[in-house]
């Protein structure tokens, strides 16, 4: 797969970055990615950085921390916690780039309402700003390739389509809100392996929460994700949704913290973990 | 296994419990055990309610308890959590019975200081305090026997050696303190079946953090465990070291909190959760 913002209209360069030839992003080091994003390439990170491990970015307040990791403890299967920082700290022990800038996207919210789309968010953080990473499942899709599992979304070069569901998390103090799942589709003689690889990657969501009807989860058309893109769903393929790191962000629209900041969905932090470390065996 | 209160000089009974024939722990439901320790038995748990889950205690002030969410998701392996409540809560989801009266035995510290052992802690809970339940490696120990591989301090009727290391646990916030671990003697051909085996429990505890020699841990003398009563290593065995859910109590020791509860090592609160929920595949 080769990035050439051109080609892209989701994609947005500052005159930071010139790139003269499509890269290959899988082969890139999660250092040299870092560098490109925090340059102005905006894309989703799907297929970057092969090997490394992902995560979704949230950002409180230290009020609303406590809450937050306790509605991240009960709900482990989409907020599996891989690392918090310090209040007011801009790298995390897995992420030794600037958190603040190093991401392709951000979303900043206000009392629950998204008020910014921005490349950074330096003019956003602040001392007590708390920063959790979020496990990813973009740490399974090379498992799942490996073992002849489709990708679609990166098949097709376009961001993985997430839903909001009409499943309820567990509440934490002032957090609430709803499962986000991410989809994708499986031909139906791959659905035990694509169970069977996931499982092994429990810290970044594991095995699916759904194989099959979408409408049982509370989503009327694939077509119409709530976040990311849609992708094509072929004759002989079902719809397989797995737990997804953006359900923090549904939590604080419907929680309202007054501030948060949150990666824009699908354009992750790339950490400095390797996803060897989050297979059991 | 049986128990009987009088041949063990670590048992009490109050005048609410008279047994009259020795008991098969092993066979308790839950409630039936928690009812015997409401009722005044004090008495280790390993080998108690076989497929049910055991689990630590630690509860701290609500002031405190983001430092220990945060310092038990950056020491997992130690630091499971399986349950946490609301502030002033005196059961749990996991836990239906009274968090202040339904363990063998209870430890309460004064800015880390031991200051009580007792079996019911009702007039020191408060409020404002928040309870965790911590993964037990007693979980794993049914599984363990089923392949063969012998627990000591059940065969012996023995609370399970607990020892503090020479490791640090990662700190958070005001919380730091050594790793506690728990030791069971394998015969060095099972070695690698207690691997196998405890490794399918990541929740709680998982597969051994050190196997072999007790000085490379910081620890002088088997015989004399910091927590529980030795068991005898006999040759051809060799001591295998598990995280242990003690580690929280070591914290708090060294932290020195203003107020905190915790079980009586090895006298652990048996929860309404099957030891099955906790099996990776």
């Amino acid at each position: 797969m080769g990035v050439s913002g051109a080609a892209d209209p989701d994609s947005f360069f500052t005159g930071m970055v010139v790139m003269t030839a499509p890269i290959d992003p899988g082969g890139l080091s999660p250092e040299q990615a870092r560098a490109l994003f925090r340059g102005g390439l905006r894309v989703p990170t799907a297929g970057w950085c092969a090997g490394w491990t992902q995560a979704n970015l949230i950002a409180v307040p230290r009020d609303h921390a406590y809450d937050l990791l306790l509605f991240a403890q009960r709900n482990p299967k989409p907020c599996p916690v891989l690392d918090v920082t310090e209040p007011g700290e801009t790298s995390a022990s897995l992420f030794s780039g600037d958190l603040r800038t190093d991401l392709p996207g951000y979303v900043v919210y206000e009392r629950g309402e998204p008020v910014a789309e921005v490349p950074d968010v330096t003019r956003h953080w602040c001392d007590d700003l708390v920063a959790f990473l979020i496990g990813c499942s973009f740490t399974f899709e090379d498992a799942l390739r490996e073992a002849g599992v489709p990708v679609r979304h990166i098949e097709q070069d376009r961001n993985v389509p997430m839903y909001r569901t009409n499943r309820r998390c567990r509440p934490a103090g002032s957090f609430r809100g709803p499962l986000v799942v991410s989809m994708r589709p499986v031909p139906a003689g791959l659905v035990a392996d694509a169970v069977r690889v996931t499982s092994r990657y429990p810290s970044v969501h594991g095995a699916p929460v759904h194989v099959g009807d979408p409408v049982a989860l509370g989503i009327d058309d694939l077509d119409r994700p709530d976040f990311g893109e849609p992708v094509d769903v072929r004759a002989g393929e079902v719809p397989v949704f797995w737990a997804c790191g953006v359900t923090p962000q549904a939590a604080v629209m419907a929680s309202r913290p007054s501030l948060a900041i949150g990666h824009l969905p699908g354009h992750m932090a790339v950490t400095d973990a390797r996803d060897a470390r989050y297979v059991v065996p």
